[in-house]
């Protein structure tokens, strides 16, 4: 993968001696304006020179799917009684943001800084947009982003998790979001939720036309019920060309047991170009990883809901992720291993559409210093990341971010 | 459950203050001989004090399954690129175990130290049993065992990885390895490995009632096969009278979809004191922990193979483990983690029989410190182990062994 060396013609800002790229040969890496300008045997005049010691380098990692706005994070540890629908979650959580004080300024900048230290350059966050906490999560997460740019990128998708349809008021709130700078047009389980499939959707993407932004769905609906949603998501997605620009999160209905239909929804999801994204969960029916890779669909990964209300899992650690995705799909051999190291790099960095992506000589500098002989190895030690840099500059080391949260 | 300030009569060896069992009031610890001697505000005469500084005091962790005879830990990356069926991973291991030089010593030895760092007091390992490698398994970890007695202790089921009736000359090896020193007889997929399910049991529990001693079964047979086999195994238990001293690992079939059949299976274990062990795993169906536990059945827990050809996951970490049967089990209330947590200390203490297993005055005094506010904070946090003691002595400090592997 690695261009042969091509010489920097300046001074280069920082020079990354001695590390392997995707665990290949060593190399020096050279950075000038946050770009990698070289990368082969050659040692750039650098300002700064870090020696890498072998390590090997990974693009950044990309978190493609988190509730930044709702962790608790650093609170007092909260006790977990709630009920076993979805339901129970959702109306239990709205309760405890305000008697819990979930601050999502704080709470996001929490995570975001914990995100840092594991390598993680960029994330997608779903942002809660309900009647009752209204914009204060978006606010909170944008106030985030602009505190923390530079060190890492985020993306807001504007999420009704409360539902939009069953709760008057959400579609305005949503329109707000999306004009106050949130990117992505969130939804969630059209049948289960608003009761009505068509109508849901037709609002998403709806505002999906109007704003001229992507889209991202949380789908949890199983079986038979969730495909239905995934052929009028296909339909939306066609009619509207929206080709590479649609994203099913979590897509359970995937590992429904009927293998022909499912086998007829990914021919159809990678035909739309339609995104999965899975955090690999371990008690549900998930979409199959390899499968959905070879079909030619983008398949990326997240830690979901963290140390939230809804349950005490989860540590924003993407290689954790990686493990946790290959665990759920079997996944044993290397070639397979790194299968699932994808979904948290390239995977998610196409889903978000990253310009500049990569380790090739013009990318971005955003990239990782991870432990290990080979990258699976890498994974399933999952040592604390020696380096972390973001647009050229050092962001992280030894695990803990240069950065703090408050 | 701690008992109220009993005053330790002598100078004790061991003071650990300022610790909370199992996350209650904080209290100070006296061990004496190697036992448990007070808890409470009471501060003995010691001739070593330790400040826990609030940590929580957990009873040692017990891994209740593993293969400390052929992990690859601290060996160059096995590249893995195994077939996908059982029979492939088999075989290829059996290879392997020459090709790579996979020294039961040496390998046993360098998981017990990591076991060790991570505050697990006791391991019940399978160790193969096969016509090409003979006894070697069995003494290799035998002498890892003696090298280690007083920081750990181990358990070994001699185990028939490759078949017992299909590969003359293993019966008599099995026997062989009973009279050495292997404690539990062991056995694998009575249909689907030996083709003979009455023959491989009565092989197995003959061998038991010959030596008086327990059984342990992997059982991989999914579905009504693996019930098939689950119904024998308790027919055979109840006609020899082992109620209590029979363990099912894995025991897949117990997550099938006909859950009226797993109802009645769950019933028949339950009176037969049959106990299970479980290893979360993500991508396979899975005993459900909260129900067979509602049974009365015990269930135990471990890392299984670690690191091995068979696939490259796992860190000996029972806390992380913990995590791994909550996570495959949805357990998200703080009441539900605690008992992914009691498979690995309390389950697997009484699969294993252990006496003075926990934190009552007269207990061993083999328990851990970890890091949270409560039981369910320290297994999603696991962080490095604060303090593991042995028999009244530390083995482990801020995650590492006092003791070396090599």
């Amino acid at each position: 993968m690695n261009k042969a060396q091509e010489v920097s013609p300046v001074v280069a800002d920082l020079v990354i001696k001695n590390v392997r790229q995707n665990a290949g040969a060593s190399v020096n890496v050279a950075i000038v304006d946050g770009k990698i300008a070289s990368v082969g045997d050659h040692v750039a005049n650098a300002r700064e020179m870090i020696d890498g010691g072998g390590a090997i380098m990974i693009a950044g990692l990309v978190e493609a799917h988190t509730h930044l706005d709702k962790t608790l994070l650093g609170m007092p540890w909260y006790r977990n009684d709630v009920g076993p629908r979805l339901i129970d979650k959702i109306e239990n959580e709205r309760v405890q943001k305000r008697a819990l004080g979930i601050d999502p300024v704080r709470q996001s900048a929490r995570q975001v800084v914990l995100s840092i230290s594991k390598g993680t350059t960029h994330i997608r966050s779903h942002v809660d947009v309900d009647t009752e906490c209204g914009l204060a999560g978006i606010e909170g997460v944008m106030a985030t982003r602009e505190r923390y740019k530079g060190a890492i990128d985020v993306e807001i998708v504007a999420f009704p998790q409360s539902g939009m349809l069953v709760r008057p008021g959400t579609v305005e709130l949503m329109k707000a979001a999306l004009e106050m700078g949130a990117e992505v047009v969130g939804g969630l389980d059209p049948s289960s939720m608003d009761r009505d499939p068509k109508g849901h959707l037709d609002v998403v993407f709806g505002l999906a036309e109007r704003f001229g932004r992507p889209v991202d769905i949380h789908l949890h609906e199983p079986g038979e019920l969730g495909a239905f949603s995934v052929e009028l998501i296909i339909e939306r997605t066609k009619s509207l060309s929206m080709q590479g620009k649609v994203t099913i999160s979590h897509a359970f209905c995937l590992g429904m047991p009927d293998q022909d239909y499912v086998a007829r929804l990914i021919d159809d999801l990678a035909a739309a170009q339609v995104h999965i994204m899975t955090s690999g969960p371990a008690s549900r029916p998930v979409p199959p990883v390899k499968r959905l890779q070879e079909a030619g669909i983008v398949v990326c990964a997240g830690t979901d809901g963290m140390r939230d209300t809804w349950g005490p899992y989860g540590n924003a650690d993407m290689l954790e992720r990686a493990m946790l995705v290959g665990l759920r799909n079997n996944f044993r051999r290397d070639d397979e291993v790194e299968r699932a190291l994808d979904t948290c790099t390239f995977g998610g960095a196409r889903v978000m559409d990253l310009q500049g992506y990569g380790l090739d000589v013009g990318c971005k500098a955003d990239f990782v210093l991870v432990s290990g002989e080979i990258l699976a190895e890498a994974i399933v030690t999952r040592a604390p990341r020696q380096l972390v840099v973001k647009n050229g500059r050092v962001v992280a080391r030894d695990g803990k971010a240069l950065i703090e949260a408050e």
